[in-house]
Order: C-alpha cells, then sequence, then structure tokens
C-alpha cells in the first residue's frame, strides 16, 4: 500500500518545530519520504489532499490500563483508598481475559480519536491487551505487572519472551506493579531478570504521599532509591507518576537515563499532587505523558494532558513561563516514544514507521494560524483529529474507524460485560 | 419553525440528574414538550433522530472575552505582567471597531464546537460584539468594562440603554473591568447606576494575589470589602475568577447572593491559582463557569473547564472527592444562566428557551454507559457535541456551522486582522 499525502503542513518534530509546506509519502509500513510537492515514479494507491491541516507524528500514550474501559465513571468523587478498595478492586477480581479483550479494544478506539498511536500499558492479562491491539492494527508496548497478589516474576519472564516474539505491532518490557505492592524478595526476582536480560524496568512509582511514606517506613528509603539499590535500574526504564519525588530520587534518575511518565489528568482527578516537572526539566530527565487507565481520569485524551502538564506546573510554580508548550509537544510525541523503546516512530522523516495524525487547523479552535505548535499544546482537541494512522494502516479517518470490528459491537459488547460484572455475575 | 427531536435520552437538569427517555419538542424560539413519546395534532417542519444521544441544555460561557481570537496563541508561555504589558495592550490599540466584530465570529463558531449557548462578554466595543453575536444568531450577555482608559459610566449607562433595548439575543449587564483599574471616584459613578437601575454590577474580582494586595495598601479593604462598601453589590451581580478569596470576601458573596464566575483554565495558565470552589460550595455561593477568553486560556471549551473546575478543587483539597461532577455540570449549565440573568435558558422543560444540545454517546470516550451526568464532565469533550441550537435554531450540527457566513470567511479576515495588527499596520 502506498499513500500520498499532499497540499500539508508539516510538523515532523525532527529538530525544530518549523512548520514546512509539503508533501508525505508512505511505502508499506514505513514512511519513504516527506518534502516539498514532486513527482513519483511509481503510483500511489491513495492519493489524500490534506487541504492545508497539520500531518504530524501521532501522541505516544505512555502509560495506561486500557481494559479498565469497564470502571469509567462507574465511582468517581470518592476518597481514593475507598475508591480502590470498595469499587476498584472487587469489580476488577470478576474480569475473565476475554472481557480485558473487549474492554481494551474501547480505549484503543478512543485513543484513535485523540491521536494517539501506541499506547504503554500495564494490566492484569497482557496477551488479551495485546491481542485486542492487534486485531485492531493499533501498536501497543505492554510492560509487566509483578505484584505479591498477582503475575509472578515467572510469568513476567514468560510474557517478555512470548509478547516480544508475537507481533511486529506489540513490545513487552520488564515492569512490576509498584513498591507498595511486592516483598523485596519479588522486586530481586525482577532485578535479576532485568540483570539476564540486560533489560529496562518500569513501575508505578511514588504516586502518593502516602506510598512514599510507607517506603521510608519499610526501608529507610524513597521507593525510587530503594529500587535503585536493588539494582533495578541498571539497563533503564522509568517510573509512572513520580510526583512525590525527592532531589536524589530526580539524581538517580538522571543518573540511570530514566524516564518520568507524567499523568497530571490522573493525579489531579484522585488529589495525588502535582509532578516538579520544572525541576526535572532543568536536571535533563527525560519526561513522557500518560493519560493513566479510563477508570481514575477518565478520558483517553493527549489534549487534556499536554494541557495539564504545563498549567498544573504554571499552578504550582506560580509562574506563567513554566513548562514552555513546545516542550510539552516534544515529550507526548517524542520522548514517549523513547520511553516505550520506540525510536522508529519519533518523529516524520524518511525511513521512520508511519505512525502519523492530520489535524483540522479548519477549525475555530485553531484559528487564526499564529503559533501552531503551541496552540495544538494549548487549544487542541479531539475535535481535531482527522485521521489517525498506524504502522502505514489508516485506521481512524473523519470520524469512522476502521479496526476490524463495527464501533457499535465493540460498544455493545462492553456494556454487557460491564453490567454482568457491575450485577456481581 | 416546529422541530421535534425522537429517540431521545434527556438531561432537563430540572431538579434530579435522571436521564429520561423520550422527545423533545420545539416551537419558535421556545421548548414545548418534554416527556415520553407521543403523537402531535401539527406537523413539524422537522424530525430529528436522536439516535439514542443526550439531550440537555447548553453551557453558559459566563466569563469570555471574544474578540480576543486574534491573540490565541500569539505570546504564551511569558510573565503575567510581561504578556499584558509587552503584548496584549500594545496590540490591542490598534484594534478597529469592525476588527472586534470580526475576530468575535471566530469565537462564536467555538462556543458552537462545545455546546455553549450563550456567553458573558466584556470588551472594548460591546456594541461590535453584539452585533457579530446577533448576525451569527447567538445569545449574549454583555457587560461593561468601565475603566480610568477607556469606558466612562456615561458611555456605561449608554450602552445599558442601547443594548438592553436591541435585540432578544442581547442583554447588557452594567460592570467594570476592576477596582484596580478605576479610582474610586469611578467606582463611586458605576455604584451610584446600579442604585438608579437597580441593576447587579459585575467585573473581574481578586483574580491574582498582586491585585488583592494593592487594593489592601490602597484603601485598607479586600476589593470585594471595598466594592461592598461603596454600595456595588445592592441589586447583587458577581465577580470573575475570584482566586484570592478570604472568609469575608465569601461572607459578603453570600449576603448579597453575588454569583462567583470561576475560570480555571485561565487561572492555570497565567498561574494566578486555585479558587476556593469546595468553600463557596459549602457557603452556598452559586458558582458559574467561564472560559476567559482566547489570549489567556487559549481554548473556549467547557469541557475543559468544568474537568478542571473539579479536578483543580481535588488538588487544592487533597481530597478526592471534593466537588462532585454532578454540582460541575449544574454550575456549567444553570448557574451560568441564573449568573447572566437568563433564567429562561437554565433547564430543558417546556416554556424555556430552545438553547439546547445534542451530546454524541456514540463515541468511545462515553462507553460503556455508566453515569452519564459526571461523563460529561470527567470524559466530555467537542468532539461528542452533535448539534447545538439557540433560540429554536440550529446554528451548529454534525461539524457544520449555520451562521449566515462561511466559516473559511470568517478564518480568512480573522487571520487578515491578525497579521495587519502584528505587522503595526
Amino acid at each position: 500500500m502506498r499513500t500520498r499525502f499532499y497540499n500539508c503542513r508539516i510538523l515532523s518534530m525532527q529538530e525544530s518545530m518549523d512548520v514546512q509546506q509539503g508533501e508525505v509519502w508512505v511505502d508499506g509500513r514505513h514512511i519513504s519520504y516527506v518534502g516539498a510537492k514532486k513527482a513519483s515514479d511509481l503510483p500511489f494507491d491513495r492519493d489524500i489532499d490534506v487541504q492545508g491541516n497539520l500531518i504530524m507524528p501521532g501522541f505516544k500514550n505512555a502509560h495506561t490500563h486500557s481494559s479498565m474501559t469497564f470502571l469509567r465513571s462507574y465511582a468517581d468523587d470518592l476518597p481514593l483508598q475507598e475508591w480502590l478498595n470498595d469499587k476498584v478492586f472487587p469489580l476488577e477480581a470478576k474480569l475473565t481475559g476475554e472481557d480485558m479483550y473487549h474492554l481494551a479494544k474501547v480505549a484503543i478506539l478512543e485513543y484513535l480519536t485523540s491521536g494517539i498511536t501506541c499506547n504503554f500499558d500495564m494490566y492484569l492479562d497482557s496477551y488479551q491487551v495485546a491481542k485486542a491491539s492487534v486485531d485492531c492494527g493499533f501498536r501497543t508496548v505492554l510492560v509487566g505487572a509483578v505484584n505479591d497478589f498477582g503475575q509472578s516474576p515467572e510469568e513476567l519472564e514468560t510474557c517478555f519472551q512470548k509478547l516480544n516474539a508475537y507481533h511486529p505491532l506489540i513490545r513487552f518490557c520488564l515492569g512490576f506493579h509498584g513498591e507498595y505492592t511486592n516483598s523485596r524478595q519479588r522486586l530481586e526476582q525482577v532485578a535479576a531478570l532485568a540483570e539476564k536480560y540486560k533489560a529496562p524496568v518500569y513501575s508505578h512509582n511514588s504516586e502518593t504521599k502516602a506510598e512514599v511514606a510507607q517506603c521510608i517506613e519499610r526501608y529507610g528509603k524513597t521507593p525510587t532509591a530503594f529500587l535503585d539499590e536493588l539494582g533495578m535500574f541498571r539497563y533503564g526504564g522509568g517510573g509512572y507518576h513520580c510526583v512525590h519525588f525527592n532531589q536524589e530520587d530526580m539524581e538517580i534518575f538522571h543518573k540511570r537515563g530514566l524516564y518520568v511518565v507524567t499523568n497530571p489528568g490522573s493525579n489531579a482527578k484522585l488529589a495525588s499532587g502535582i509532578a516538579p516537572i520544572t525541576r526535572m526539566m532543568e536536571m535533563g530527565i527525560p519526561i513522557a505523558l500518560g493519560t493513566d487507565g479510563p477508570a481514575s481520569n477518565n478520558c483517553l485524551d493527549m489534549f487534556r494532558e499536554m494541557f495539564l502538564t504545563t498549567a498544573l506546573a504554571k499552578l504550582r510554580e506560580e509562574d506563567a513561563a513554566a513548562v514552555d508548550a513546545q516542550e510539552v509537544l516534544r515529550m507526548a510525541v517524542c520522548h514517549g516514544a523513547h520511553a516505550m523503546g520506540l525510536p522508529e516512530c519519533d518523529c516524520l522523516t524518511t525511513g521512520k514507521l508511519a505512525d502519523l495524525i492530520i489535524v483540522d487547523l479548519h477549525q475555530p479552535n485553531m484559528q487564526p494560524l499564529n503559533h501552531i505548535p503551541k496552540n495544538l499544546v494549548y487549544s487542541g482537541s479531539k475535535q481535531n483529529i482527522k485521521l489517525t494512522m498506524v504502522d502505514g494502516e489508516i485506521l481512524y479517518e473523519d470520524g469512522k474507524f476502521f479496526v476490524g470490528e463495527d464501533p457499535e459491537a465493540i460498544y455493545a459488547r462492553a456494556n454487557e460485560i460491564t453490567r454482568r460484572i457491575q450485577e456481581g455475575r
């Protein structure tokens, strides 16, 4: 399949944030040309007039739990512990693997509407989420969720081997749920796997004040310092949330080249706090953005996360100049790809994988045309996503989905599962 | 014109937040029936199958400066004073009245995409904004902007008389820019007009820490206490922003029945702070929501403001249960109408004005269907707005605008004006 996008404004995000006029060609799974209008020797299967709209690399949702759609807006406005213990955990216990497959598809549809071309997903059954993703043509990097009540280090290793050989759209990273849900022994076993495979490791880290305080009580150290001491980060990796970080935590992240994946929507809704993004940036720590799961956000929208990343930093620092919007766009697009081990998806240049989006500039929220990259962060919305292409295939265009199944069937199944679980069956 | 909406989920917002199945009829400017499916004696001009989507009253944008679209994403990520003095004021000085007319139309288009059916607008030339609104078929309540460098109390009185007799879509309220931009004498003149017309008065109030500190230095009182002492609020009114309020300010607002119009997007982006919404609600102060202008937000999206209203309160109070999402929906829909003196637009019941919207539930961010009203606040997006009707006329439907002018012409004009002003012509 050869696709030509012409009449484009191009934001390649390779180096500068300059917007160029021209064309983008896609050949199979890859971008084959980005530049000025020119003639092609070979015909295209499809020529798309982009009508002066913006073509750019897709957003990377660097932390989520896709299958949690069944809990979206089921139990909001509750204190965190009550929400988790009385609402989330008892209902999750009723999920089957097949449920997780169908529920993940609802999230994938939403990612497409928000210009998200891949997700970094942690959940109970990675195989089912991977299958949903492949069946939709979507790209997913799964991450282990080792914890004392669920996935074991042995199961993690099996996932790592199987899912990294499963499909070109799928990768799997070593990971565990969090320091607070694992015994020291389990964490040592995960660190041993990191050493064995020379692989990066990811986990929830310092999301709440209480989590950090309890770790200090247990081990006399913050989660980051404790995990680093176990040798967890010898080959890189990162942390989800990283809200309650002190200077030493940031120094460890910087020294080890770890990624902070910030989740401002979830951290606000669950009253967890505001991550010290400004300081992290000053130290050169790479930051990626994630929506977290649909039970805690509740929407899966990178436009919301981009605005919140800079807006909450401005509030935290009491400085309207904190965290330039262009840096936020780079987090959502490029750093996300790097955090997920997908350097071939980080920008729109020849040879990269064709994970790209078209942003409708013919909408009032994009007008007049002043600073387009900053306007994406401050004013962009799902409504502006005209097309989402993953791995060279168009999965979403002008409000229609091309994911191998009718969205109405996906919604119907998700509603059935949700009712069944809520009714305790 | 008689319109019948059938196959609806109805959120009337009259009392409860229950969602009913049924039909909504519109006869001319008013809602003529809301209830179960039934036969009509008279034929309809149009029968619209709502396909199980949600019909509800429109959102009210209770504080904005529509014509500032030319400054959207022109100068972001700057400290507040530098932004105002070096970017906003010098460029505003070049605006003509006709510019303001055309620029306001860009904002009106955006309001329609976000399900906003009226706005509470303060700007340099209320006549031009009113004309843009009427020409589009949109509803606008204008508010005076008396200050030492612009509108005089005499001009305010003329506006009040002329614009309240101008058109059924237009109202005008007494108002001034802020305590910090007016001499005591000017404020006393505004208070005298409030007394003369027994009318409510609105203004910016306690947006920044510095504004409050300077007022205390000048008069030994907070802006609210000082203005109240001048007799400004004898017939009600309200304040925009109200971020830095103390207990006495809130007691005055409560005693006088004043509305707080909160602008969380702008207050975050400009690092002004988080308003104490939780405490205001406990005291029974009615709260409405506004986007503020497109230079300070930068988008004009009530979904963003709704999410931020509860999310920032949760962060401020460190309590995930703070400010229930249903209360936020009531602010955006009902309290906004009351703050603007439009009780006939507050809910979807027989006899009210037909200012209503259809929300697309057949989108992944609305699925599965758990708690629909809360999901609007936590997960809703412009992408969900299928139809916006103002005063019985459909102005936006399935992505198309019906405002008497081609949106592309409106964008082209706005870009011309913006370039001219930036080039200093």
